[in-house]
């Protein structure tokens, strides 16, 4: 059985794809059907209660598409289910095409392309379904993320959802997609020794379940963790463990060890987090920070924070990492052009922009965003920013991507410049995203062609 | 940078676990605390509106446990951040503990433990993350997919939802819990790869696109796949394509090809149904079949089944591969047991059952469940049949989990014995699950025990 694990190109396997994936490439090559296509990839609506989307997951498609390769292994399995020169192809199968993109972090609205490959026929349309699957997930996750940090941008918040993120991936990329969107950090380790993200964690209930009494059990992690010592104070009675802590801090003390932090995760969190506050400054514990977890989304971060409650920092887990008030986006990646011509899908209620397309992002006086114009990539140049740049050229990287946290500084400026209404979590009027007239008329152009098509 | 996806011990990395797992362990190890801990993992509460739950991916756990290590990258990425005699334990870790855990496809229900770990502390501790991680998610999908399989017990049901699934590897196993659960099959091509999961696939909308003519496009698949020719009819106008078809076909039955079936993706299904196959039986393919996709989730699946549409499979994509209406599942993994001491979780609205347990399943005369009793494992034999059963001991396995298609026949023969009105989309009374005595009892001493110490 193959092992999706131990991938000789560093990937996950280019099998995880869809059959008919490779069931059209087969048919593609037969029949001489390799001509440039272009797909676009884009949201056809906001989730309900949603302003805007944040995009995510291009670093990993560039990678996925830079070494997209199939193993000895994996061209065997194949062979028992496709003819000879199938596997041929897929033996020197290297990406070959170019990819337009949003750079991550970017704010962008329905109708937006947010990724374009522009391949060969066979290789567009083989990569479609790892390339909606990384960027799904990570911009649905940085659009989760967004709306914890416009609530509160002040504060530390952590990634605590590794454990009911959907699988392994999840778990790692929603570290990823978290921080780029503004969070903190993760308490998910492989985030950080594969994207630097920073670490934060304190300790579970078990921890102090399994000494017999609390106050040992926090001894000892002091003892361990001597500059990492943020305390779970929720067992058994949190006023009663942070009366305890006062005394074990004045002995701490002494050997110049400070207590960083308690968490709360249980109970009333505004309400224990005012009493642990008195208790602590009452100690003289005026640094020990209070860090609170449990059930925690950008609706209850914003009613803690709304209440004044006296909490530093926030750990924010199945919420986020599974996008608990929307799981997916309505997306797709759609054939734009084959073979130089504009291509139309006009299936009921799903049809789709024609054409090669760029956004044009246009700005007000006070450098907020006014409203998007998409427009077909070679029309006149439209006022306003051209949001797509091009990462890869004939399957090369052309540009690097940034690193991870200059992404996040961006991402968070770009927050800045989001119309009031839309940095709250209630739903703003919608952002004005205008269809250009060039591409109305190819449309048009298309479905007459269409028509007149269907009566001969 | 780490490679997660290059592991050499075939798994995805050890590292993909939280901080504070790592910081306990080194607090554990440092105070000589390495004896046996128990851990069980349960379900707090149903999601709203669901009977049951079917518990998978304990084989994905039980090759976690027995392959996990840490390779010399891990251990030098981990010796900057923690001091030499935890990299010492880390290097030499290899998991020595038991598991016993409900078989996969076991109906279950809030309180029952479905996987208890019984190991030297830093071991049960450290493997919890990842053992959440997985439970969780192959659970929540076979849950998820049950549901669509009572609805439609002799239709085809096809997972089509690996590109919103949460990443890679939450495509990979929702192909393989939902054909656990009862599906026929995925268009996922790595399940079938990894885990033998059947196949099933047609074409996307751009293939038809590609191609100047709809009809030419048909043409050009059934010649690449003459066995294989489900062909998506809705790109342009479903009931002229269908017309298309007949006449196609009578061309192929010289050649002796048939086509198998159309797809249709788009518009109101039940009404396209109806008059495709009216279109498909007069120009005398009766034996071509309908298959249906798009938006499709249990509710939508039963309507149409009631409305008597003449559709013969469904793919059913995001809402399965997410979970729409419930994308997580309030669970755990909690410490019942520490150096043969029963120990409890007293926090507000979150307090645990302590003790080793055993679910006890009750049937009645028509072998039907009729309700389970959780007890301590030593109590005195309950009528009712024990339903964990131990798979590992000292970190071997003992017993190899059964064939997937044979724990697929048991699942789907399981669900033949829920009371009739648990089979429904609709919520039933909630089935009886006791909480034993002798547990309650213990609870109580933990309880009185813990009083009596807050008070000295």
């Amino acid at each position: 059985m193959m092992n999706p694990y131990s991938n000789p190109y560093g990937q996950f396997s280019p099998l995880l794809t869809d059959l008919y994936q490779l069931t059209m490439l087969q048919s593609y090559i037969e029949h001489g059907m390799e001509d440039t296509a272009v797909f676009e990839m884009f949201v056809r609506k906001l989730p309900e209660g949603r302003n805007f989307l944040v995009v995510a997951g291009l670093e990993q498609v560039l990678d996925y598409l830079e070494y997209l390769r199939f193993s000895e292994d994996e061209l065997t399995w194949l062979a028992s289910r496709f003819p000879p020169h199938v596997i041929e192809y897929l033996k020197e199968f290297r990406f070959a095409g170019d990819v337009h993109a949003l750079p991550e972090g970017t704010v962008f609205f329905p109708d937006e392309p947010i990724i374009r490959v522009t391949a060969p026929l066979p290789q567009a349309q083989l990569v479609e379904s790892r390339i909606i699957n990384l960027i799904h997930f990570e911009t649905l996750i940085a659009s989760k993320a967004a709306r914890s940090v416009l609530v509160a941008p002040d504060k530390t918040l952590v990634d605590f959802g590794m454990r009911r993120a959907h699988g392994a991936e999840a778990g790692l990329l929603a570290a990823r997609a978290s921080y780029l969107a503004g969070f903190s950090g993760t308490a998910t380790v492989l985030a950080d020794a594969v994207y630097g993200v920073p670490l934060y964690g304190t300790m579970a209930h078990s921890y102090i379940q399994a000494h017999d009494d609390e106050l040992e059990a926090f001894k000892h992690f002091v003892q361990s963790h001597p500059d990492n010592t943020v305390l779970l104070i929720d067992t058994y009675d949190t006023e009663k463990a942070a009366a305890k802590l006062t005394g074990l801090a004045d002995k701490l003390a002494r050997k110049r060890i400070q207590i960083n932090g308690v968490r709360l995760d249980s109970g009333d969190l505004a309400e224990h987090a005012r009493n642990v506050r008195r208790i602590l400054d009452q100690g003289g514990l005026h640094e020990t920070t209070i860090f609170a977890s449990g059930n925690i989304d950008e609706y209850r971060l914003h009613a803690l924070i709304q209440s004044g409650a006296p909490i530093d920092g926030f750990g924010i887990g199945t919420a986020l990492d599974i996008s608990s008030d929307a799981p997916a986006l309505d997306c797709a990646y759609k054939l734009q052009e084959y073979a130089d011509k504009p291509r139309r899908k006009h299936s009921e209620g799903k049809a789709t922009w024609p054409g090669r397309k760029q956004v044009f992002r246009c700005y007000n006086d006070s450098n907020c965003f006014a409203g998007d114009v998409v427009a077909l990539e070679d029309e006149q140049p439209h006022t306003g920013e051209p949001l797509l740049k091009q990462y890869m050229q004939s399957g090369e990287r052309i540009q690097n991507n940034l690193p991870l946290n200059e992404i996040r500084r961006k991402t968070v400026s770009n927050y800045s410049q989001l119309p009031h209404a839309m940095k709250l979590l209630d739903t703003a009027p919608a952002y004005p995203v205008r269809i250009s007239g060039k591409i109305k008329q190819l449309a048009e152009q298309l479905d007459a062609r269409y028509a007149a098509k269907q009566q001969s």
